[in-house]
């Protein structure tokens, strides 16, 4: 009997191809006696089905394993909504290979199987809740499983800011902003910015600043149980932004103190029994091809 | 007798240490018996004055020579307006030196004096056109010494363009945008950005990918006289905007096409005799110092 | 009538399948009517051939075309030998594309035949001569396609030295070395080593530093006009090498003198009329692929 | 009562400063009634001392702490013989800061007297452990406390090689080399490579490429456990030479094995009580000053 009996299901219903495969993931999972729970924004994009309709909320009580469709950045969304239930999630990705969604159309009935059945890699993973407070005074929050960016908002203008790591005064910046990312970020936008690749498995935080004016400044890779400190800068023409992995957006006002530290909930992110990280590097990196 | 005889002035009026330099500069010139010329806006920020005030646009008509206190931005603002009268521009900076304002403030009787006397370097620098097509019609245009941008306006949101470059397809690319820039500003955005630092004797472009997703996308640098096509992709979440030096931004829409070219018309900037940009290199990027 | 008639053939023996593109091409040439001449070690490397042998250099005399059949190397080694002479040089690519070689070995009696019935595109390549001199004396030279690299011989010994371009100073530098490209060779050693690529067109020389202990020291690029003089550091641990291509390497002292400028003659390179230098980025640096 | 009594100490003596640094050192410990031990090679190079002399080995066993005069790089010698003890290392520099010897000679007798006193600061380094093996059997090893560096020997010869960590297959990369780094040498030649910096606390290796000619290898950060295996590639034109902290050369061939991994033994590196290593970052790296 697999560990797994209740399956919520998330994707992306915008997509005729991602609404395939969620229609043959039902039918697998159904044949196989399991009891499938559809996130209740998909179920409008799925006709004609009758699963068992619950909010993104509820998925995270009542299922064992979570399968999102789609690509990375609906299981980012997944990720953030159901971090703080324990239950696990796996991704399938509507095109080719994703850095967190690593099982394609064509293998759902034998990868997701094997799943079921016991044969899988769990990883844990590590978010990062993010605060805005303005004199003392809570303004916003957020959770990333990627990355939490500070940036201006407005293109073209460079921001100013203080960053401090465990108390320590790091630098008074003037840049397009800072990337935070966690290694499952580093892979993603911290990459396009100059940051080092970091091994899910490594326990770490990297700072990238995103085109610097000092040329000097470079990624800096920290303990995973750092705890990050921005304050905004007096003098910005653009009013400083925070996104966590590209969403819930807060704008800053000067002074505003932004801080950022590891959540006390982890992300277990199901992979197949075959999945290496570096594989994926080649194939999504063209490590190999020149 | 100086070459030079009507001196035109134009200040950042905002800042008292600016309004005390054009003070000093302006007694230095008088006293010297040269004639005047306030530029309208910087007249309104300099009290009790019995200099002639004009237009910025009768300034280039009216001047031998423009004085700009103020930072390279300032500068930059002149030359985009006066580029097209053949006046030379001189820049004196508020503070420390920059690349385009290299007389500092406590130098400006002697640095003056020598430019006046006859002992300067001139050199031309060349500014680009931008103009905006949608459906073939005209729907905006710029001019810029140091670079046109082209960005999500929006931070966050990568963008999707296609690259042509005197006719040729070079790329389909999504990034945080494109840096297009001439040597001027290669010291500028551009170099942030990962760019090189081209001569400003040398005639070429440099076109800068900002924060590519695909890591072998590289800063290319062609001849000055290339035609650049940029064409706006249809599937962008943010409208990408395009800027000429931080200004005039114009916002385009899926299918518009960008083009940028060299201005027939060229700026001459004066710097005093000592000038060399090496010199600059080492000082303002700390080349010596580590 | 073809415009060529003389066609000097060099290759890289040691591969099989070198020999065999060089055997079709003799066989393809002389159904022709075409007078082939067969480099003189290429000669020893082809068995069983009835073709005139003559020695590299008089191969630049007797021939109006030579084809090279190789890998980039191999046609970087003949420009070299064949600068001072004006025949112009197309290459044979044993496997995929190169830069420079871009007939593949299946195409060529399609793409040599083009290029024989006139349907060519001929680009005009420059050259950069090297000299070294040491109390005023001459201790040896080369010339280069790609790159001068200045480095320290053995590894993992920093290296110092001054840089000084047209005259001017421009940094004492300790590093890894330098590499100085002309564009032909910056889509080779100087992209791995951060330099921008540049078009083959562009009349410019890059100067790229390797993993230099300053980190704002980038990649400078200056007219192809300019004259590069290194004076090599008094305190160096590992004597500074210089080659040419990888070649005619020239072990310096202390206060010897490395000079670099554009060679007076220039290589015309041949490629199929369909050439076309952003695809061959394409397809090389794989941009289109991820 | 110190809990530091016998004090070794290890000087660069080439360097009249150096001397002039360990002579106030003596006097300032023999004064506050310490047992000083001089290093064999030191004490050559001191003239006219009274003091114990010791190998560099003894001196591991002998003493609470050993003071190190010089510069970074009499550290990095100092840590590798003396890693098997648990005598912890304090560094004087000889001229300004570095990252590893952080008192300056003017602050000796303030500085030094407070790490006596107590006041001070323990910080536990890691070094690593590479050794080669050639058909099973060993041909060398060391131990580095920066980086295990993999090149060419030769300059301007590409090497190629196999990289796995864990028992996972990495990439095989074409490249000037490889450098495996330690937090604490993150600061030093993978800096200049592109590499990030890591915090001394964070327990993780970088892998930096050097000048790798596929543009999209990136550095990779990850867990300081990791197990790393080299395997020098069939057709190297040059021999892959190993380097431990720029020392202990060994010299590959062909299939070749070189393993690296965290050493047991860690050095314990003792700072002033007010060292911070961000504000070295700022002084070394010039982040505040453009």
């Amino acid at each position: 009997m697999s560990e797994f009996h209740n399956i919520g299901l998330i994707g992306r219903t915008e997509s005729d191809s991602a609404v395939l495969s969620l229609k043959r993931l039902m039918a697998f999972l159904k044949k196989g006696g399991y009891e499938v729970v559809l996130e209740q924004e998909t179920a409008t994009g799925v006709s004609d089905h009758k699963a068992r309709v619950s909010t993104r909320d509820k998925l995270g009580e009542l299922c064992d394993l979570v399968i999102v469709v789609g690509g990375d950045g609906s299981l980012l969304g997944a990720a953030r909504a159901l971090a703080k239930y324990s239950v696990p999630l796996l991704g399938i990705n509507r095109g080719r290979l994703g850095f967190l969604t690593d099982i394609t159309p064509d293998e759902i009935e034998l990868k997701v199987g094997e799943v079921l059945a016991g044969k899988y890699m769990a990883e844990s993973r590590f978010l990062l809740d993010m605060s805005v407070t303005r004199d003392g005074k809570p303004v916003g929050k957020g959770s990333a499983l990627n990355d939490v960016v500070i940036h201006p908002g407005e293109f073209i203008r460079m921001i100013e800011f203080d960053l401090f790591i465990d108390g320590q005064f790091v630098y008074t910046q003037r840049s397009d902003g800072l990337i935070i990312s966690t290694p499952t970020g580093s892979t993603a936008y911290a990459l396009s910015g100059g940051g080092p690749i970091m091994h899910p498995k490594l326990d770490a935080i990297v700072v990238v600043p995103l085109n610097p004016h000092t040329l000097s400044s470079r990624p800096i890779v920290v303990e995973g149980s750092s705890e990050f400190k921005v304050i905004v800068g007096e003098h910005n023409v653009a009013l400083p932004h925070v996104t966590c992995d590209g969403h819930d957006q807060i704008i800053t006002e000067p002074g505003d103190v932004i801080r950022i530290h590891k959540k006390p909930h982890r992300l277990t992110l199901i992979h197949p029994i075959d999945h290496n990280f570096y594989e994926t590097c080649r194939s999504k990196l063209n490590w190999q091809n020149n």
